[in-house]
């Protein structure tokens, strides 16, 4: 059961400008489920995208990486159901044969087409099943298919995660659509974060490519269930300039700040979404770090609290167990780290203060705010201004009976 | 259950000459139970110590540093059952009344005795009950009493830890024996890890100290269950210079090695302990990371394995899930990674060669050797001559079970 995630329904999801999307079942995960999305992204459309960081990324994530320093993306080709990765040169192979199967559909070069694919790691990708279904998926092509795309992307999710939004630039009506899947950051066996985010705005290249980075670092890169980061990562943004607007050019502009604000607000409600269905979830758990030296270590001090197995089991157990977040914040690493200015709250609660146990807590007032299903941790370094804030889950044993249990 | 090891015999447990410890209950863990150690180490001895590097390190812990920097230690006094950790400045008072406690009844200064706590974090000493208890562990100070004392410092413990063995130095017989506590490393509301060792070996103090931390180095600091690091950690090496040896001057000498090679030994053996006794474990994993350029990178790479959930749930349900290992060492953050030069072995069954998936491995392979209750899982990196090694446990039910349920 996700944490406090509902179903998007389909007349929530706009279409974009520019965008179509056409889907068919490839017979990759259960025969006659839909598990092949192929996005068709207008000429004059700008394209942004961010991958993995794993050095052991799959086949697909080398080779869109490499189309995209050649040319101008016209073409996604997602799967779901096989990564893909660890599947050496033949998965290479593989990849590049997907790509020039589009490539034929639809006349015109393989380099233009991004391949990704998420599923189980390590089995080898059945080729004609994908090639086989390209030609369904692009007979299909229409704008209005953000909801049953967000259905096909999905392979351990449990329920589907995408978002729409609309402001005004130039008087001129500009859509967000973005759709994500993932459950569990990051399940290797299932490789797993995959994001598509299109805009009918006009954006320059370099500024896409910088709104997108900024955005990604406050949603994708700031969210945790287990530490663990898949090979199969990417997040795309795609601006088609149908809507209208003056071209933005400049990252600093009025207009850009408002259009980034969008970006950043759909992208962090998809990067929680995932969160909120992580392997397990029970909590969904935000760490912010504040009066930091700089946003680096208020992050390390975050992941740090946000990977502990012993934190997050207590949170799992609603335990206000505040030792061990005390104990997490200690063992971070901070250098010349002054413990004496160091405080602790859950919620509004102050559990440490000046490095010590707060007179003022309470544990019964420890126990009420754990026993919410949302709760922020708060940490105070009193060494600086820089502050940041990560999102992650509850460790259950579900959790382990999922990634214990799931080849079996 | 801890995975094959067993508790040590009392005839096991050999005394070291110079050394005496008395042992009483003072109530802290639960009425009668021993939870008070006090070792006396003889005039002449040298005493070599290191601690947690954790920066919320206890009360206990910072006074031990500071009365071993004063004067050399004469007394250990230990108690279970209450850790003195996040208990601030009314923590540190606890503390050294305990220190003056000792040194009023043995006739000595309080900078001699350096104090001990593992337990429970966040709730004050019962310093009385600490105080009172002392007389009576000074009382019946004897120096065949290892037996009682390894039991005495247990917390969560299953099982006892302790081990003695014998060596010939100069033509005499030198015994070297230890015990340590810890089930978890770390468990911060019961910090966790201490031990204790003692020689009757003549050693320099400048060489001792290269000792234990070299010992430490290959040992304690080697292991990981989850990943936490306690308030309390402490490691005590004790040389009383009773055995007759030449005192050993130069950490080169034959006789230093012999015996370096010794107390690695224990130390090691204490080590795996911790972990074969470690919360919830069903298996004991070492982590062989070889070729690499030094050995931090080695040991960065084995412990990303080693705290990788999804490794470790992998390990706990006897799934040859190689992707999951392939996974952790390429999110393992080494600068000029090139993964074609990568092999990955479960025991001697290679599961990834050259950076691919390797064409003689069949699942019936991996499935056999994970069946086992002791695996090593070997990371060859091809990239230099450095290697490390880590040793953990899995990732089961029972320690989210223990971790979840533990206060409640």
């Amino acid at each position: 059961m996700p944490v406090n995630l509902s179903a998007p329904t389909s007349s929530s999801l706009l279409p974009i400008d520019g965008i179509e999307i056409g889907i068919a079942s490839a017979g990759i995960k259960t025969v006659g489920k839909e598990d092949l999305v192929l996005i068709k992204i207008a000429q004059g459309s700008s394209t942004s995208a961010v991958y993995t960081k794993n050095a052991f990324c799959a086949a697909p994530v080398t080779l869109a990486k490499q189309h995209q320093q050649e040319t101008s993306p016209q073409y996604l080709l997602i799967n779901s159901g096989n990564a893909n990765a660890g599947t050496g040169e033949v998965g290479m192979q593989a990849a590049q044969q997907c790509c020039q199967a589009v490539a034929e559909v639809v006349a015109t070069e393989a380099n233009t087409v991004l391949p990704f694919s998420t599923g189980v790691i390590g089995q080898q990708l059945p080729v004609e099943k994908v090639t086989q279904a390209i030609p369904l998926a692009y007979q299909n092509l229409v704008s209005d298919n953000w909801f049953d795309a967000a259905h096909a992307i999905m392979t351990t999710d449990t329920i589907a995660k995408a978002i729409s939004k609309q402001i005004e630039i130039d008087g001129k009506t500009v859509t967000v659509t973005g759709m994500a899947k993932g459950s569990g950051m990051i399940r290797p066996d299932m490789a797993t974060m995959l994001s598509y985010i299109a805009t009918d705005a006009a954006i320059e290249q370099s500024v896409l490519d910088l709104m997108l980075q900024n955005a990604v670092n406050q949603s994708f890169n700031r969210i945790t269930v287990d530490g663990d980061t898949s090979t199969n990562d990417a997040c795309v943004l795609m601006a088609t300039a149908h809507a209208g607007n003056q071209i933005i050019t400049d990252i600093n502009d009025a207009s850009a700040e408002k259009l980034y604000q969008l970006i950043a607000e759909i992208s962090q409600q998809l990067a929680h979404a995932i969160v909120r269905d992580g392997e397990g979830a029970t909590k969904f758990i935000a760490i912010d770090v504040e009066q930091g030296v700089n946003t680096e270590e208020c992050r390390q001090v975050a992941y740090t609290i946000a990977h502990s197995p012993l934190v997050k089991t207590a949170l799992f157990a609603s335990d206000p167990n505040w030792g061990r977040i005390l104990a997490a914040v200690g063992r971070s690493g901070l250098s010349d780290f002054n413990l004496s200015k160091v405080a602790i709250y859950l919620d509004s609660v102050c559990i440490v203060n000046n490095g010590e146990p707060a007179l003022t807590y309470t544990e019964e007032q420890g126990q009420q705010v754990m026993n919410q299903d949302e709760i922020t941790i708060r940490v105070e370094l009193g060494r600086g201004d820089a502050k940041d804030t990560v999102w992650t889950c509850d460790f259950s044993y579900d959790y382990v009976k999922i990634n214990a249990e799931y080849r079996t």
